[in-house]
């Protein structure tokens, strides 16, 4: 099975396209640009559903569901929202067999059909905040597939809130970008630097966006979801207008924030290794598999034993009992589908009543005995996620650079890339040229970055803040 | 806010139009056909998700994802299959700015899509069976919106399971529609007829159709939910064929499955009433308010350590703290909202250490004391959630008639309508006659219906069955 996959550190993108196919994750879909979310990497995007859904209704904000068809003068009536979706839009012209009068966009994001519906809806400061949540799909036209990272059909969830005071909305940006860095550190065991993107890189229709952005082994920089303060931009042509306390009145303000199935790409680049996958625990569908060395019914019955224990504690366990496979090629198989940790179960363990733990992050065998095996388990589980974040942690600091000399950075996006931290004036045409020789883009300004006196590494000039730069996906 | 509500037993298609609003459930969406899921709506769906998942996942059937576009070349593969939905599909002709070679429908169900995937998949009797769910939208063109029971675009699951044996088939839709008999019983509290459809009501494609069928109030019946056996009709014309255990190339016999967000529209008829909804227990977002009669302090203090009592125990629970309504209107408020439970806190309560229950169902007042007044409250929750279906049953039964001449048929259908059961022959033209001349149509022949001796409704000739017949949303 693997002998056919390339080295992750010889060919990543072809190791990427294997791996996502061995491991059962995806597949290709029939139309152009599609994929399909196999069960086992479906199951991961449940557990974020689960982990996120937990984080986003202890905050009040509710799920709801809005509907996939956009006509196309809505999506048109806030006008660098349009241009900025313009060109990556499915678009139906025909329903119910007849020709459309008007024709309705796939969904490429919600804010029209969303804020059309929250403009009927606020009438008064008493029916602020709206605090919405939904998971759907969108579509924004691909060509090529590249599974998981660029797909014409995505899944996210895309948070929409409206407010009476703009303090209030920015608060709720920071608080999703807050939520978000949650999810990824302690779910996806995947750092990444937060800030404020660029203009030019900001969301179509927003005042300021925030990012979070993650490197991945290719040295390129992954934007791994974004909080977006709409201002009033929204607000002003969907006449998303209230009375407030005074009487007056008043437009609202508004943020929206998403997090995508892109997400699950990342995960499979930064942890995965030669042998496959690596999954973090709290993310891996299967966190244990037990693996009886031998078939025989004295080892099944001892191995069915410890998986009540382990699913009683609600450790997502299985045993492997097929009888048409090689122990050697199931242990292939669980490494290549990431599983936390192996179970060994064989003569010797049923002698002495232990059991043999192969961690998948490090492959460390430990022999132990049975008492408190959940709590064990879980202890063992707990390091490897930790583990797998340090690691990454590892790597993306060892891969972040400040550089002042211009043909320094150029030569390092020739290499290795990874995030460069440079001082850049502001000048969109600093950006523009440097994105034209490096493919470099600016990824975002840390909030925490302080005014200093340096020069932009472009144009020389005066420049205060140092940005980080990245190659992107 | 209920004064502009119709009465239900009075108009229940204006009743259920201003219920569905005036309670949050939903809203129109800007273009036609479409709705918008409240955070309110969308919760009940939340819920029938959580149930139903558990019994699917513990039946072996995992989550999967495919994709929303179908090409036509694929959906015209199984031609009858085809034929069935060509009139309400919608296409996708342009995409990313150009016109499409293929035209891509948006998927108004995903046999095609899925099985075109499942042809790959399976090489081997060893692949099977194939076991798969998913929980996404679908879009089959309405120009009216009936909000749940009739849109454009609606939500649901579909099961797509492919076997080595027409048994194992034919074995699983009977577990599907066992599956969906629980969830309407135990969570829905809807009673229906379970049986097999007429070859003119079977789903395009399939060879046999099982449905669950209710009854509304307005006497007609809700096809609930679906489970088909189709047999090699798709395995043959997408090849999804496999070497049995004698090398033998076989074609897998498969299953479909269904149950959608229409089920909601079900819910709102069949339990409410003049005051709004009445939700079961089981599907209620909230199902214990607590309504503090006074904003006093001390009340208030009452009220939030009943809350975490509750709250720990996971019954869903709120406490209604608005300073800007007066109790009576958050009494009509939350009835209409059909909220099972009401908790009401006032002096008096404070004063002697109890609370007084209210139950939306029955209208009747208790006033217990605190000790274990989670385990009292799950008590009452639970006698309110069997008293539903209890009414439910009722009606069904009350409204459910052998009928062996036609003219009383006739009146009945012209009449308070319900369920007839009545000897048919079996041939289509009857049947045809039949649903021309009183709107009604075979709804279903129920599994354990026995051979007699009868003479056709219709044309008076031999008849073997008696089948449900029913005029149908």
């Amino acid at each position: 099975m693997k002998k056919f996959i390339p080295k992750k550190s010889v060919n990543l993108s072809a190791w990427y396209n294997q791996i996502v196919l061995a491991a059962d994750l995806a597949d290709y879909g029939s139309a152009k640009g599609t994929m399909i979310f196999k069960p086992y990497g479906y199951a991961i995007w449940e557990l974020i559903q689960e982990h996120m859904n937990k984080l986003i209704k202890a905050k009040g904000v509710e799920n709801a569901y809005f509907p996939l068809f956009i006509p196309e003068s809505l999506l048109n009536r806030e006008k660098k929202h349009f241009k900025g979706f313009s060109p990556e839009l499915a678009v139906v012209t025909i329903g119910g067999g007849k020709e459309l009068k008007e024709r309705l966009i796939v969904r490429p994001t919600s804010e029209t059909i969303i804020y059309q519906a929250y403009s009927k809806w606020v009438q008064s400061y008493r029916d602020l905040p709206i605090l919405i949540n939904q998971w759907c799909n969108v579509v924004r036209w691909e060509k090529r597939t590249y599974p998981f990272l660029r797909t014409s059909e995505f899944l996210w969830q895309e948070g929409h809130t409206a407010y009476a005071t703009h303090a209030e909305a920015r608060a709720m940006t920071k608080w999703a970008m807050a939520m978000y860095t949650k999810t990824y550190e302690e779910y996806f065991a995947i750092p990444g630097y937060v800030g404020k993107k660029s203009r030019a890189e900001t969301f179509p229709g927003a005042d300021t966006s925030l990012t979070y952005e993650a490197l991945m082994p290719s040295g390129k920089a992954l934007q791994s979801c974004t909080s977006h303060d709409l201002g009033q931009n929204f607000s002003q042509p969907f006449n998303i207008s209230f009375l407030d306390q005074q009487g007056k009145t008043q437009f609202a303000w508004q943020t929206s924030w998403g997090l995508s199935t892109r997400s699950i790409g990342g995960l499979i680049l930064v942890h995965g290794d030669d042998q496959g996958l690596r999954l973090p625990p709290e993310l891996a569908p299967v966190q244990v598999i037990i693996l009886p060395i031998k078939l025989d019914s004295k080892i099944l019955e001892f191995c069915r034993d410890l998986f009540s224990v382990l699913d009683q504690e609600k450790i997502r366990v299985k045993i492997d009992e097929r009888d048409d496979e090689r122990v050697g090629y199931k242990i292939n198989k669980w490494e290549l589908k990431g599983v936390p940790l192996r179970l060994e179960v064989g003569e010797q363990e049923l002698k002495t009543k232990t059991v043999t733990l192969v961690s998948r992050d490090t492959g460390k065998k430990a022999v132990v005995g049975l008492n408190n095996l959940a709590g064990q388990i879980k202890t063992v589980l707990d390091q490897i996620q930790k583990n797998l974040f340090a690691q990454a942690v590892n790597y993306l600091k060892n891969n972040t650079y400040e550089i002042n000399d211009y043909s320094l950075f150029k030569k390092q996006m020739n290499g290795d890339k990874g995030f460069l931290k440079a001082f850049w004036c502001g000048n969109p045409k600093c950006e523009t040229m440097i994105k034209a020789e490096t493919k470099a883009t600016t990824r975002c300004l840390p909030p925490a970055a302080k005014k200093e006196k340096g020069k932009c590494i472009y144009c020389q000039k005066a420049a205060e803040y140092q940005w980080y730069f990245a190659q992107a996906y």
